[in-house]
C-alpha cells in the first residue's frame, strides 16, 4: 500500500485526555482516536491500545472520562501520551489537579469540557479495543480551541 | 446534560466521502465520523445513520471507501452531503467523477486520497451503525489540506 502508516491520512486529529479508574487505581491517558459514534442517546467511543494500562482500568472499572485539551494544558496532554501510569500516578506526577465526576470518575479539573461516560460496549479491533461509553454526565468549564495531533511531535491549534 | 448536542465538542472534524456499491447501485456520502481504530493490520471506522441509503450499500456490499476532502472538491462534498442517493445517482447530478479500486468500489477521482476498505465488523450503536473496514488498497493522489465541518454552515481548512 502506499503509505506506511495508513492512519496519518485522517490526521490532524484532536487530542483528548482519557481519565479512568478501578479499585484505587486512577490514570489519565492521551488519545487521538476519540469520536462521537451515536446522537440519541449520545455515544462516543475510544481506541485503545491493549497494551495501555487505561485498557485494564476502563475494561474493568466499566466507565471513562473524555475530556478536552487546550492550550492552556497543551503540555501536561503531551507529557501524559509519553508515559504509562501502570507504575506511577501520572496525576500526581505530572501535575494534573483532578476532581471527581456523578460516576465517580476522576475528571481534569483544568480541562475546557470533561464528558463523563458509561461504558456500553467494548469491541475488539486489531491490535486496540475500542470502548463504547454513553455520556451521563458533560460539564463544560469554558469554550476553548482544540489541540490536534498533526503526527510526530507537531500539534495545531484549531 | 449541558450540550444539547454533545457530539459537537470534539468539534472540527474531518469531513470525508464515503462511497459504496451494491449490485448496479452506487453512492457517495458526506462523513465526519470516520477514524482509524487499529494500527496493525490497518482498519477504519465509519459511523453510520441507519436512516441513509449508504447503510444499506455498504451492509449489502461489504466494502467502502474513505475519499479525502480538500479545497478542491470542498463545494461538491458539502453538496453530497446534503441530499440521498436512494432515488438519484448523486455521482452523475454533482458531477463527481469515479474511477474504481482494486475491490471495485466507486472511487473519487479529484479527491486527494482514497482508502478501499473491506468489511470486517458491523456494530449497531445508539441511532448509528459502526462500520469498520480493512484496508487494502491506498491511492495518494496529492499531498493537501483537509476540510473540518466544525458545525452548522462553517469549514475550515487544516
Amino acid at each position: 500500500m502506499a503509505a506506511e502508516k495508513p492512519y496519518r491520512f485522517l490526521y490532524p486529529m484532536r487530542v483528548v485526555l482519557i481519565t479512568s479508574k478501578y479499585g484505587d487505581r486512577e490514570n489519565v491517558m492521551a488519545a487521538a482516536w476519540c469520536f462521537p459514534v451515536s446522537m440519541e442517546p449520545p455515544l462516543f467511543a475510544v481506541s485503545v491500545s491493549r497494551k495501555r494500562f487505561s485498557h485494564e482500568l476502563i475494561s474493568k472499572g466499566r466507565a471513562f472520562a473524555i475530556n478536552l485539551v487546550d492550550a492552556k494544558i497543551r503540555e501536561k496532554a503531551v507529557a501524559a501520551g509519553r508515559s504509562s501510569g501502570k507504575d506511577r500516578d501520572k496525576f500526581a506526577e505530572l501535575s494534573i489537579a483532578r476532581e471527581y465526576g456523578k460516576l465517580g470518575m476522576p475528571l481534569v479539573k483544568d480541562s475546557p469540557a470533561s464528558i463523563e461516560c458509561k461504558l456500553v460496549k467494548e469491541i475488539e479491533l486489531g491490535d486496540h479495543v475500542l470502548f463504547v461509553g454513553g455520556a451521563v454526565n458533560i460539564i463544560e468549564r469554558r469554550k476553548a480551541k482544540g489541540l490536534y495531533h498533526a503526527g510526530g511531535d507537531d500539534f495545531v491549534e484549531i
